[in-house]
C-alpha cells in the first residue's frame, strides 16, 4: 500500500486547504496485495465529526490498483485526522495510517488542516526582513534619570558595562538594572537597520513597567518614561515608515506587573489597584484565592498577577473599547502585534484581537508566541486554533530554529527537511510564508554562543557570566552562524534577526542574551554578510514568495531551491567539518554564488560543486547581478 | 643627615652626566648631629677606580651645616657608585648611603651614570609613535603557497582561524603554522597606521626562517618568501617614508636557525652548513662540543644554534663587510635595528653595530632588548654597558610596563613614580626620552587580558586557548587599558603599540598573544581613542620632549605634568574603583580635557577635579584645540 500525503499523485491539493475544498486522495495497492476495498476514515477534531467514505478502485498497469476518492473539507476551521480502512479479498480488514497497518490505538493518522480561505494575510511581514529589539539594550539616544520612575531601578553609568546577573541581598533576581536604551536611540539607528534590509521592527515591550524586560506591564497606555514618550513612539514609527520599515509591538495580555496602575501592590500609582481593595475598578481583572496575598500569577511569579482574559472590562480595555490598547497603538503608528504567551490566552480573546485589528487596519499583522507546530498544538490539555484564519496570521517559528540547529550541530539535514516539510504541509500557505523565522530571541541563548561553544553547558549564573567563546569557538561559531543566516534568509517566512546577532554578540541564557549592542565593537564583516543576505532577499522575489523544493538533504549537506516566475535561487550548505561534493540540477550554463561572486559552470544540466567545511552558497542566474 | 640625589639642592646637574662633568654635591647636617667632617667616596666600576675627597663645611642658619664639594666625572663611560664617609666630632665615623648609616657590606650607594656627551641620539624615535608588527599575523596582502619554503610549514586557510597551540605528534611545539601576513599587507595598511599617528614601524623578524616567529633565521640576506621579496620591502619602506613612517628591523644575531643556510641541519640549502661538515665555511660561527650533534644553542633549544659573535667572519658578515647584513637592510630602506637578546651579545659586538650604523646613516636608530634598568644591569655576572653613548641609543622599557601594571592593578602610584624616577635619574636624557615604551610585545600576554582577566592565571595551553574575557572583565580591562595608553602616550619615550592592542585583542602568553589582527572586528571606539592620543602626542611638543614633574602619586591617583616652552600637558589618572578627588596646580583659568572636550575652571591657581573610577584626563590649555 502506498500513500504519501505530500505526493501529488496521492493527495491534491498539497497541504492545508480552505473550507470546502475538494481533496483528491489516491491510495495505491500492488497486485499481490489482494485488496478488495478501501474506505477513507476522517475525523474532524473540533466539530468531533467522523466520516467514512469508500474509495473507487481503478485498475492500473501491472496489476496495481488505485483507490481514489474526493474528500470535501468541512466548511469551518478544522483539524481533520484521516487514515484508511483496508478490506482484503479474504474479508479481513485493518487500519492503514502513516505508520502502516496498526491497531487503532497505535495508529498515526494524517493531518489535514482546514482554514478560512477568505481570510487575508498581509504579505509585507513574511516577504520582508525583520529585526527584534530588546529596547533597554539597543541604543541610548538620551541619558535620563531613573529617579521617580516605577520600580527600584538602577541605571548603568556606561553602556558597555556588565549587566547585573546575581540575585540581590534578598536572593531575588529583580531585573531592575537598566542601560537606558530608548526610542530615540532606535530612531537614530534606523538607517543602520535599513542598510541590513530590515522592513519590520519587532520591539519587545515598550510600555511603562518596573523591570528592564518590561513584560510586567505597569501601564498599557504609557510608553515607559526611560524609553521616551508617545510622541517619540509616533516619531519613530513615522521615520521608520519613511524608510519602508513597519513596527510591531509586543502585546503582553496574559498578566500585568504587580507594580502597575491596575494591581498596584506597592501603591506607586494614585488609582486604587486590585491588590489594594476588593472594590478596585480593576478587581475583576484578577483572581484572588485569598485577598490580598494569594492570587493567580503567571507561572507562580507573584510580580506577574495573571489576568482573567474573559473579564468584559478587561476585554473592553485591551481590545474592544473605542480607544482600546490594541487600537490606540495601531493608531499611534504600530503595524501589528506579537502576542506574548499566546498559548495562555483564550482562543476567543485572540480572535477578538484579530477582528479589531482588521477593523482598524486590514494591513495590520498578528503574530503568536507559540513554541511548537501551531497547527496541532495541545496546550493545557486543549487543542488550540491559531492559524485557521480567525486567529493569528502567523507564529514565531521555533520549530524552524530547532530543526536548523539540529542540522548545523548534528549534521541532520534529513531532520531539517522533514520538520520543515511537516510545517509546510500542516500550515496554511500564508502562515508558512508569513512565519517569523529566527535564530534566537530574548528567550534563547545567543545564537553565536549556541553554535560556537564547545564545553559543558554552564549551570550557574556565575559560570555563564564567566565564560566567553575563545578564538577557535568563535571562528567555528561564526561560520555556522553564516550558514544559519543563509538558510534563514533564503527560507519561506520572515528572517528575523535578534539585535546584535549580526554583530557577533555572545551570551548564554537570560540575562546574558540581553546585553547592550556593542556599538563600535561590531563584527563588521558579519554585518556586511547579513546586509548582503538582506539585499538579496529584498531583491529576489523567489526568496520571498517562491516555492521550495529540496534537492539534497543528506547528513551535512542541504540544498533547496526557491523558484518563482522563472527566477531561481539555490541554497547549498555543508555543515560538516570536511569538504563535500554536491551534484545539483541547474538550468543555466553557469551559476553565480551571490555571496562570493564565484561562478560555476554547469555540465549536462548539473552543477558539480565542492563545498569547503562549513561553506554555504546562494546560487543564482549568472546574469542576475 | 640629608642627601637626596634627585634634589637639586643636593646634587647638580640632575641624573646621569656627560664625561668630565663637574657634579656639585651637598650633604646637610642638623646642628645636633655634631658632624665634624664628611668625605665623598666614589667607585668607578668599569675602570675600578676608588676616589675619596673631603667636602667643605659651610655653616647655615639654625646651626645646620652644608658639606659641599665638586666631583669631576671620569672622562669615559662609567658607572660611579658613591656614598659619604661621616666623621663626628667625637672622632667616630660611619658610612652614609641611600639606606642611611650602614655597615659597609649593607650599604646602598648612589649611582652616577657617566656617558659620552658627544654621542648623538636621533630624536625621531623617542618623539614619535611606534607600532610593533608580528609580520605573519598583521595583514595578508597576497595568498601564497608554502610549498617549497624552508621548514614544515602549514598555511591556515582562513585569517580568522584559531592558531595551532598544541604540541605535535612528537610532543613538540613547532611554531610552523602560518597565516601568511606579508609586507604587501602591511603596506596596504599604512594609511591606517598613519591614522593612529604612527611614525615608526617596528617589525619582528622578516628574514627567511622556518618558524612563524622567524627568530630562527635561515637567511639574513633574504626576505622570507611568504612575506614577499626585497623589492616588496623596499616598496614598503618607500611608501612608509612618504607617510612619515620609518621602519625598524629585528636583528637576531645571537643565534640562527638550525634549518638555515649557515647551519643547514636539514640539508635544505645547497651550501654546506656547519652541521654538515666541520669544514663548512660557517663552521667558525658555531661551537660544537661534539660534532655534529652537540653544540651550543640558545637556552638549549637545538633548533637555535648559538653564534660565536667574536668570530671575525661572522662579524664581517653581519656588521663590518661592504654589504654586511646591518648595512644592506639600512640601504634597502630600514631606519634602525632592534637587537634581540642584547644581554647575550658581547658589548664590543653591539658597539661595532652602532659604529657601522652611524657610518651608514647618522639618523639610524639602535634599540636593545633589555628587560631591566639598562644603566646598571648585570647579565651573566657582568655589568653591562648599553647607554653610555657607544652602544644602543635606547632600550625596550620593560621597567615602564612593569611599574605601570603595578600602578593599574595594585593602585601603586608611588611605586610607578619611584621606578620611573629611578630610570630618569639613571639614564642619559636621550635614552630616557628615546626609550621604547610599551604595554605589551610578542613576548608578553596581551595587555587587555592582563588588565581585565580576573580568574586564576591559567596554567596549561588548553586553558589558555579556552579562556576569553567575559563582558565584565573586558569592560574593566578596556577602561584600564585606556588609562595605560594615556600614561604611555603622555610619557617620555616612544609609545609603542603592539599590533591589535588598539583593536581590543586578547590572549595569554605565546602563542595566544600572536593571533591575527581582527580586521572587521576591531573595537573602533578603542582605536579612535588611540588615534586621539597619537594625534595629541604628535601635535604637542610638551608630550614629546617636555620635562616631567609628578604632581600626585598616591594610591590610585597619579598626576604628572609635561612642560615645554610654556606648553603644558597634565595627565591625571584614577586607577581605583571609587571616585577620587584631586587638587592640582594650574596656571590658566580653565583647563580642557583633550580626551573628552570637557572644561574645568581653576580657582586660586588650582583645579579641583573629581575623577570617576578608572577615569583619566589629559588636561591642556583651553585654547589649544
Amino acid at each position: 500500500m502506498y500513500f504519501d500525503s505530500r505526493d501529488e499523485r496521492c493527495k491534491r491539493p498539497y497541504g492545508a486547504v480552505p473550507y470546502g475544498t475538494e481533496v483528491s486522495l489516491s491510495l495505491f495497492a500492488d497486485a499481490n496485495e489482494e485488496v478488495a476495498r478501501v474506505a477513507l476514515v476522517a475525523h474532524g477534531e473540533f466539530a468531533d465529526t467522523w466520516d467514512e467514505q469508500e474509495l473507487t478502485a481503478t485498475p492500473l498497469a501491472g496489476g496495481r490498483t488505485a483507490f481514489r476518492g474526493v474528500y470535501i473539507a468541512p466548511d469551518a476551521g478544522e483539524l481533520v485526522w484521516y487514515h484508511f480502512r483496508v478490506i482484503w479479498k479474504d474479508g479481513h480488514e485493518a487500519h492503514f495510517g502513516k505508520n502502516g497497518f496498526k491497531p487503532w490505538e497505535e495508529l498515526a493518522t494524517w493531518q489535514l488542516t482546514v482554514y478560512d480561505g477568505e481570510s487575508k494575510t498581509p504579505d509585507w511581514f513574511g516577504g520582508g526582513v525583520s529585526y527584534q529589539i530588546f529596547p533597554d539594550r539597543f541604543r541610548r539616544g538620551e541619558k535620563r534619570d531613573v529617579a521617580g520612575m516605577v520600580g527600584g531601578r538602577t541605571l548603568h553609568e556606561d553602556w558597555d558595562e556588565m549587566i547585573d546577573y546575581l540575585p540581590d541581598a534578598r536572593g531575588e533576581i529583580t531585573c531592575s538594572d537598566f542601560f537606558g536604551g530608548d526610542l530615540d536611540g532606535i530612531a537614530e539607528k534606523l538607517p543602520y537597520l535599513r542598510s541590513l534590509g530590515v522592513t519590520t521592527l519587532y520591539l519587545n515591550p515598550i510600555f511603562e513597567a518596573a523591570s528592564n524586560h518590561r513584560y510586567d506591564t505597569a501601564d498599557y497606555r504609557h510608553i515607559d518614561p526611560l524609553l521616551g514618550t508617545e510622541e517619540d513612539f509616533r516619531a519613530l514609527c513615522e521615520k521608520a515608515k519613511a524608510l519602508g520599515i513597519r513596527v510591531i509591538l509586543d502585546g503582553v495580555f496574559n498578566h500585568t506587573g504587580s507594580n502597575s496602575v491596575y494591581f498596584n501592590a506597592a501603591g506607586f500609582y494614585p488609582d486604587v489597584g486590585a491588590a489594594q481593595s476588593e472594590t478596585s475598578p480593576y478587581s475583576s481583572w484578577y483572581h484572588f484565592s485569598h485577598f490580598p496575598d494569594e492570587y493567580d500569577a503567571w507561572w507562580g511569579f507573584k510580580t506577574l498577577p495573571a489576568i482573567e482574559e474573559s473579564d468584559p472590562d478587561y476585554i473592553n480595555f485591551i481590545i474592544e473599547g473605542e480607544d482600546s490598547v490594541v487600537r490606540h497603538w495601531l493608531r499611534a503608528g504600530a503595524s501589528g502585534w506579537r502576542l506574548d504567551v499566546a498559548d495562555e490566552l483564550p482562543g476567543a480573546f485572540i480572535e477578538r484581537i484579530r477582528r479589531v485589528m482588521e477593523e482598524e487596519d486590514p494591513d495590520a499583522y498578528l503574530i503568536g508566541e507559540v513554541w511548537e507546530d501551531g497547527s496541532n498544538k495541545i496546550a493545557y490539555s486543549t487543542r488550540r486554533k491559531y492559524l485557521l484564519g480567525a486567529q493569528t496570521h502567523a507564529l514565531m517559528n521555533y520549530p524552524f530554529r530547532n530543526a536548523l540547529l539540529d542540522y548545523l550541530m548534528n549534521e541532520n539535514a534529513e531532520g531539517f527537511r522533514e520538520a520543515m516539510e511537516t510545517i509546510r504541509e500542516n500550515y496554511p500557505p500564508a502562515a508558512f510564508y508569513g512565519a517569523m523565522n529566527f535564530l534566537g530571541t530574548h528567550d534563547t541563548p545567543r545564537i553565536l554562543t549556541v553554535l560556537g561553544y564547545c564545553g559543558e553547558w554552564p549551570h550557574s549564573r556565575e559560570e555563564r557570566a564567566r565564560i566567553a567563546l575563545n578564538r577557535g569557538e568563535r571562528y567555528r561559531g561564526v561560520r555556522r552562524l553564516k550558514l544559519a543566516a543563509l538558510v534563514m534568509f533564503s527560507f519561506p517566512g520572515s528572517p528575523t534577526v535578534y539585535y546584535g546577532d549580526e554583530a557577533g554578540m555572545q551570551g548564554f541564557e537570560d540575562p546574558f542574551n540581553r546585553e547592550t549592542y556593542p556599538w563600535d565593537r561590531e563584527d563588521t564583516a558579519l554585518i556586511a554578510y547579513f546586509a548582503r543576505l538582506g539585499k538579496l532577499r529584498n531583491g529576489r522575489a523567489s526568496l520571498r514568495r517562491g516555492g521550495i523544493e529540496y534537492l539534497l538533504s543528506d547528513g551535512a549537506l542541504l540544498a533547496f531551491r526557491r523558484t518563482l516566475d522563472g527566477e531561481e535561487s539555490l541554497t547549498v550548505c555543508n555543515a560538516g567539518d570536511a569538504p563535500a561534493a554536491a551534484k545539483l540540477p541547474w538550468r543555466g550554463e553557469t551559476a553565480l554564488d551571490a555571496l562570493t561572486g564565484e561562478r560555476f559552470g554547469a555540465q549536462d544540466g548539473y552543477l558539480n560543486l565542492t563545498l569547503k567545511p562549513l561553506q554555504g552558497m546562494l546560487l543564482i542566474e549568472d546574469d542576475a547581478v
